[in-house]
């Protein structure tokens, strides 16, 4: 008799192969070092398939191959948020020998220092996220995302209250009402490119009415303000400005580079949200645009 | 020997008085009837002390002593959130014999038809809490508490911008940041009187630049944005006019009366939230506002 | 020039097809009869597509859809929750001619009177889900869901300390850790069939170590403890049994009845859950139990 | 005439005198040295009073009152989360010269490196607070907080499963109900002395069924459920523990300590959480545990 019995190697009584099987909600502070080397603590989910002939997965590997990655026992310190899920899918498929599939998901606060309208220097919080999915013997596929928050002002609102005061012209900037605007954009890194979690924040703010800042004196807050209701946009408008933003930027990407961007509208004139969506493949996107 | 032992009754190794013992996140629809019969689904909390002698609360009795008022064993159906608090620690210090203090607090959605801008129906969701706090042989004490959801508009950014623009006048209406604002009331119920959450509700939606609406159709919407933006106010201004409204609704009730008041604002124009909050009692508020 | 301008209606200067545009975070009190009349408070999502030839879907007309099947203008009170999500759906493809696609999602809270270990009446609490899809010209598909929070024990722990301590058997019921277990079931509902929400809750329940109990007195608590403990069960059982009580249950139903299943274990010696989750079709659910 | 007018200076219409006026939902990363250094990234409230004459706080002084701080730009790198409360409301003080009372509360995950019961080395998740709050002219008061999460087993289904199974005793341990139990203490930290978050983790973790573990091998897992077992607690015995070795702990500290203790058990046989709480002075606590 073993000493301790490996219950987890048993065969079940009943035989179906399940998709995944993991841990989640476990934190723990990572350092990556891209342009400077820099702390997160990422909140990680990993997870392997689990063939019909075992009972259970082992699930204190996922613990020892994610911590293998984080103390930098497989290639030293990584170079981000994305590699560290792929360096952690690698180790789940050798951990896990009778798995076929390993999945990594990390998402993290994530700080960069902006400027504000006249230059002011003020640090800005986002939520960037790592993912990696792996088949055994293929490559592992990375992703990277982020969820940027900025401002959104309404354009219809704005025409409106033009015409309710008796206003010449509809045109911006006017009256309307503006709203938290939470942009989140997840993208697929084809295999031997780098792309940066900052590109991806500056197209979510380049594509909102205007990004916002923690420090504004009053006349940084005034300008703030004037050239986000000089740039009304709806919802729909923001996730079509990050498609077309994202298209212009990685248009040398493969057309089979995997898409997703949502925009979320925190309305201030009613207790719901607004919500705007699309997914889809580089390729088709680029089509679309050029109007084929 | 007793068939099941009452550890609970036990002494303790270590000797202590505790505050509150008692179960929380339990979550179960009553209804109660005032003006009509309504269905809510408070999450409970409920909690009684414990002497130094015993080991344990009987926590299956906080169960029970909630039911016995669901189910109307008590007193048949409830006049509002309050009432059911005030039925909930009775019967806590009739099942805990030991017990020399009880409080029940109940939170739920709550909803309201009201009439948009140009008289539409919409229905509307606000937060109400019941809390009752007895001490064994006094009567119990009730409060009840709101949190409705309407729209603030920032009067600083309002003049900056229109100083930005060469604006003849800084006076409202124009262009400025607006937010959800969240402003919750909790306000004692002196014994034998009744307020109603919705004379609260009211209170607190006068208190803000406007009331929000779920629905709006388009000159709807634009009035509503324009009502807001002529009536611009910080989060120190709904908070004060909310004092101010109080005192003014309930200026006969006992002094004693205590209030607690709080604006937040989920600000467009950056990631935190503008906060103030003031708390009290009635007879010092009204001595405040009248410059005694 | 038109009163109010319809900016909605207007092209955009970025030409995109858009997935999902609508709204979320929508809560409002139905209510639904199938065996009685009972009271929910869904959170509601609705959506539809956009056309590139559309700078804005009309959103208030997402709560006018929504508006009219509450208030009962479509079809009078509705069977059950995927009912409301599929009269919504119809709803929102006539209410936006410009959409080939809707979706709606409600989850609430759901409540059903149970009898713990000794027969005592409790009331427990459920998450339901009703969600339905519908491309313009086609039936809508209905899926129905539920999350039942049950009790799960380590089979794992449980033989190694009964070794740990010398006990003859691994055999249970010994001591272990168990956990609070959530478990989730979501379900395609053929059109034509009726499924009950109490079925699947059944089928959860069924599914884990025991079902919890708001309510227990000591005896009854003694009971629960040991039966779960006399059924140890890992995540991956918890699923795999659901998968084979689903089969069991629905074997009649088409091979393409879509299905998810996931396991989350709040373990009580980690800080991080266990987690395991199993999707597809019930025609390959059926092939795989039976070995073929 | 100002070129942008100081709204917040004003008189407002209504004068009343506001306790706390300030930001929330504040988060930025911060580096503390104690024994090494370390990032946190904690979550900000702030806040100062503001008195009748004011129309409104000048909230941007708030974030660079944080900022000041977070810089280094006040007295370099601080020693712990709780002399960073404490250097802030300093800051705040100077930056609202109408103030005449400040508050800063940080809240932040915070690991540690801890040993499992085989000794293999893990790290752990905790959440860590520091507060401070100072009236204009005295010195600031200190005050640091720690959430753990471990392991509690119930003592009373430990006894009654012994009885149904006909166990001839009723000695731990043996088969019950555990769930994971999150431990809170905050403490007035006296001027002149330091106390650091580990000391009270540590507190905390000995006062439970026992501390638990992100990694656990076989015979580790086996070995914790185990002791656990050995050591069943209802929550009033945790908090009655707590304070027991707080009071070892610190009973050279005045006796005007302020100390508040909860212990929270996500219960595993019921869908609602079991709590328990004692707040007070260290003088009383020492009074009443020592009988007099």
């Amino acid at each position: 008799m073993e000493k301790f019995k490996d219950v987890q190697s048993q065969s079940p009584p009943v035989t179906s192969h399940l998709d995944r099987v993991g841990i989640t909600n476990v934190v723990r502070p990572i350092e990556v070092s891209r342009k400077k080397t820099i702390t997160l603590i990422p909140t990680f989910r990993v997870f392997v398939d689990l063939p019909p002939s075992r009972k259970g997965s082992d699930l204190s590997r996922d613990i020892e191959a994610l911590e293998d990655v984080v103390e930098g026992e497989v290639e030293g310190r990584s170079k981000g948020i994305e590699y560290v899920a792929e360096l952690i899918v690698n180790r789940l498929l050798e951990r896990h020998p009778y798995a076929t599939y390993a999945e990594a998901h990390l998402t993290a606060d994530y700080f960069l220092e902006r400027s504000n309208p006249k230059g002011r220097k003020t640090v800005e919080k986002y939520t960037i996220m790592g993912i990696a999915k792996k088949r055994a013997g293929e490559e592992a596929q990375r992703y990277i995302g982020v969820v940027a928050t900025g401002i959104s002002v309404c354009p219809s609102a704005m025409t409106t209250v033009s015409r309710l005061v008796g206003r010449a012209s509809d045109d911006p900037p006017f009256i309307s009402h503006n709203q938290r605007n939470d942009v989140t954009i997840i993208m697929q890194v084809p295999n031997g490119i780098d792309v940066e979690v900052d590109e991806l924040i500056d197209i979510a703010e380049m594509s909102m009415s205007a990004p916002t800042y923690e420090l504004l004196k009053r006349e940084e807050e005034g300008l703030l303000v004037l050239n986000a209701h000089k740039n009304p946009k709806f919802v729909e408008d923001v996730v079509r400005d990050v498609v077309k933003n994202l298209v212009n930027k990685f248009k040398d990407f493969p057309d089979y580079t995997e898409i997703e961007v949502r925009s979320e509208s925190y309305e201030t004139i009613h207790k719901h949200n607004a919500y705007a969506e699309k997914s889809g493949k580089l390729g088709d996107f680029k089509k679309e645009l050029n109007g084929s």
